[in-house]
């Protein structure tokens, strides 16, 4: 019933250590509070149209914490190097905990305020989720959020730790600006959607080819993400609770649904808001691409600016 | 009743070219439509506790175009360097009448459509302002906007003229970031509004010493605009029509009294997201020292990405 359960993140912890010695990491769903039955109750009746349209019954709308106790004890026993999280703060002895057994905590934050949090918490390093990233918001479900570079300036002033930027980053021009603003290293998730390693459904994988502007929506899992606008997002954000995982597991039928049948407007098209300059490489490919872009920009904006501000420049 | 008058531009050109010979711009609004006044009479009245416990008139909700055929008779018989547009795009008779008598046309944009719309009308500059900055937003009045770092990374796909990246920099890192994502330069506004030089009422200025976030509003002028959320903000935003100017001058009376008396909670207090970074410097110096943090940034960045693809740093 979890997003993932602890005994297949136990098998692919075995995977991955077979398949490579370099450090990864593991990501881990903070989780939250029940929601309301009634506001679930409310928002599943919302949705008996597009069910029935689509000749699909509904999920059950239970709550669940990802298997949270389970998978902090694997990662205890089975320590790896870098345990990140999301969906809030883990709180200050599971940190330490973690930190015991060699592995480094990092927390996604999305505010000023969340990183003091996270500091106190005891991180050793941010991971900066600018407004433009593509999936779940990493940290608390406001409606608020501020763009990367803002981001990363805020954050910046306020903490010596370590920042990690992600959201909207698709081009090396793009990693080279997170550095310069302080960034120590650069997080991409859509800019993978398409590699063949991928495990993007086939309707997924198309998106990019469509031109609809993204938004952020509580519609699909009851937590705010941004998806490229679609039929259902564009039906069901206005009324959707924040109820993460109910929302979550209601609507995972339809949205399975639409992905067997190819039907774009039922599924959640997570993607950031550079989602049109995402490439179709191979990952490793694409990973070359991107830091040779990351050089050459860094390179032609310091020579633009040695440019401007020789005296030859003035005359 | 425009917002600047012709005459008082044509004045304000003339103080300009006494004080300095560096190239300047001159920046239009491009009129819309009037709003159906039945949208603002509805506003008007849910304003009505708030004006009346001000003890305050609301102000003559009427529509104008900002001495729009005044201002660009002006500008062609009296030529700046840049004329720049926001609020919309230009027709392409008045680009080309610009240029014709030896101006830059630069038009502000916020998505890659409003880009291709700059470009089909002629312009020779794109400022592209992300959902960061503060004030108006300058292009189609919707709800949804891109993070600066995005728009830069999805235009420079798209277009080769020169962009001007702003919304949100408040720093030398953050000009760094820009350049190194391919803009030809970064304008900032919030930055300065702590300025000795500044034209900053007093309760406007002391709002970086505030901790409250910014939120996109209608509420003070029926423009989408970011501003430091009050207690104003946060009771009419969600029922203020896309209506300007009349909701400017509407409200007029009101700010202007919330300035008169240091009463932060009835003014529009314009702010980017980076705004608790403002320094309160002379212009001049503050522009030195974004200048050399700028140029520390990129080269910082470049020396982080040369040491970490070096030999010895995989060992």
């Amino acid at each position: 019933m979890p997003y993932l359960t602890a005994a297949s993140l136990a098998e692919q912890l075995t995977v991955t250590r077979r398949l490579t010695s370099e450090p990864f990491g593991v990501n881990l769903f903070v989780p939250g509070e029940p929601a309301r039955q009634d506001d679930v109750a409310r928002y599943a009746a919302s949705l008996a149209d597009t069910a029935r349209h689509a000749g699909i019954e509904l999920g059950d709308p239970v709550f669940e914490d990802d298997d949270w106790t389970a998978k902090l004890t694997l990662l205890l026993h089975e320590p790896v190097p870098v345990v990140s999280f999301t969906f809030g703060c883990p709180d200050a002895e599971t940190v330490t905990r973690l930190q015991g057994v060699g592995s480094e905590v990092w927390v996604t934050v999305g505010s000023p305020q969340e990183a003091t949090e996270a500091t106190t918490a005891g991180a050793d390093v941010l991971v900066a989720q600018g407004s433009e990233a593509g999936g779940h918001r990493g940290g608390s479900d406001d409606d608020a959020s501020i763009g990367l570079l803002s981001l990363l300036q805020l954050l910046a002033a306020r903490t010596h730790l370590p920042l990690v930027a992600t959201g909207g980053i698709a081009t090396g021009a793009a990693v080279a600006a997170v550095l310069a603003a302080g960034a120590r290293a650069a997080a991409l998730g859509t800019a993978f959607l398409c590699c063949p390693e991928a495990g993007t459904a086939p309707v997924h994988r198309e998106a990019p080819h469509r031109s609809a502007p993204t938004a952020v929506t509580r519609a699909f899992t009851g937590r705010a993400a941004r998806g490229i606008r679609n039929q259902f997002l564009d039906q069901h954000t206005a009324h959707a609770p924040a109820a993460y995982p109910e929302v979550h597991h209601l609507t995972a039928p339809l949205r399975q649904a639409g992905r067997a049948r190819g039907e774009a407007d039922l599924v959640n098209l997570w993607a950031g808001q550079s989602y049109p300059l995402v490439r179709d490489l191979p990952a490793a490919d694409l990973v070359r691409r991107i830091d040779a872009e990351t050089q050459a920009a860094l390179q032609a904006a310091l020579s633009a600016v040695n440019r401007s501000d020789s005296p030859a420049a003035d005359q």
